[in-house]
Formats: structure tokens, sequence, C-alpha cells
């Protein structure tokens, strides 16, 4: 069982826009502060606040190294999340088949109504 | 390519626990507001503000009838979540198999100490 006040912080983590690029970023190995702000329009501080919700967070761990202390992601409270989300998994898919199920239905009755 | 609002107003509406505890509840059917109330010891406005947050982001319907309006799940946005999320697959499979090949050399170094 997921912590709740775990999927809590997470949850909150993950909506800025910001934080899920710097995670995208990331997820191609491990940066410095100086190469995160890069792509971004915004001051070290700014973007040294951000790491410090994904840090406390638990999605992403920082280097002891004081010169560099460079970021990487980690992805354990996103297999929570992925873990939470897919038990609506159904859900999606059974819509998905019920807007099958209504196309099917319309050709059968367009094929029905040419016949006549 | 999917909303990057949208799924700020969908990760946000998640960081909650009695917003995620009422979309556990409507897995299993549509429900009333006072349906939904009843487990939670929360006033009915509490509620009803919970549901707003919820309905905005997409994640529950409301129906018109102006006596009883039921709440139903909508599964969109968690399938947007699940897809973004999926992408981060890779990095919680690959630090279990690290930690799997971590043990495995454990017990083979035990192995080892034990032919001594």
């Amino acid at each position: 069982m997921v912590n709740s006040n775990r999927l809590d912080a997470t949850f909150a983590a993950l909506a800025d826009p910001t934080r899920r690029a710097i995670l995208a970023k990331l997820a191609s190995g491990e940066a410095s502060v100086t190469e995160l702000a890069a792509p971004f329009d915004m001051s070290l501080p700014a973007i040294s606040k951000h790491l410090k919700v994904l840090e406390k967070a638990g999605l992403i761990a920082r280097g002891r190294d004081a010169q560099w202390r460079p970021c990487r992601l980690r992805a354990a409270p996103l297999e929570e999340v992925f873990d939470w989300v897919a038990h609506y998994k159904r859900f999606w898919e059974e819509s998905f088949d019920r807007l099958d199920e209504y196309l099917k239905e319309i050709q059968k009755e367009r094929k029905h109504e040419r016949k006549k």
C-alpha cells in the first residue's frame, strides 16, 4: 500500500510543466542546476525552488559534491503513480470499446439504409 | 500530444486524498453528492468544492437532473497520466534489475566465502 501523503506530494510535484520538463531532461542522464536551467527562461533561484519540490517528493536525488551537485531522476514515486492510475485502466479501455461498438452500429445502419 | 495545462490540472486534482477516494468510490458506479460525502467526516459544501475541482479537471461528469445530479468517473485524463508516467517505466524496472543483480552478487560472494 502506497503512503497517501507520498502520493499527495508526488502528484503536487508533477502538477507543474517546468518540473515535468526537468524530469524529462533527467531521463537522459544526470545534470547540474545550470544545465537544467538552460532551456528555461528562468533564474537559477527559480529553478532551485523547483528542484527542492522534486527532491522533497523523492523524484530527484542530488549528488554530494559541493561544487557540482548533479541531479538525477529517482523513479520509485513514478512507479507508485503508475500503479495507482493503472487501477483505472479498464475505464478508458471500456470507453474506447463503447466508441468502437457505436461506430460499428452506425456502419451497420448505413449499410442497411443503402440496401433499402 | 497531451495538453500541458490539462496535465497540470489533472495532477493538481489528484494531489488530494479525499479527491482520490472520491474517484475510487465512483469506480464502482455513479453516486450522488450525499453518497460521496457519507464516508468522509466532511460537510456537503466541502465535498462539493472537491467535486468542482474534479469536474474542472474533467475527471468526473455530473448528471443534469437538478434533483439528483449523480457524479460519474471520466477516465480520459487518467489515461493521459498513464501515458505520461509509462514513459519512465524503464527507470523503475532498471532499478529493480540493478537491485536483483546486486543481491545475486552478494549470494555468489557468500557461497564463495563458505567454500573457503
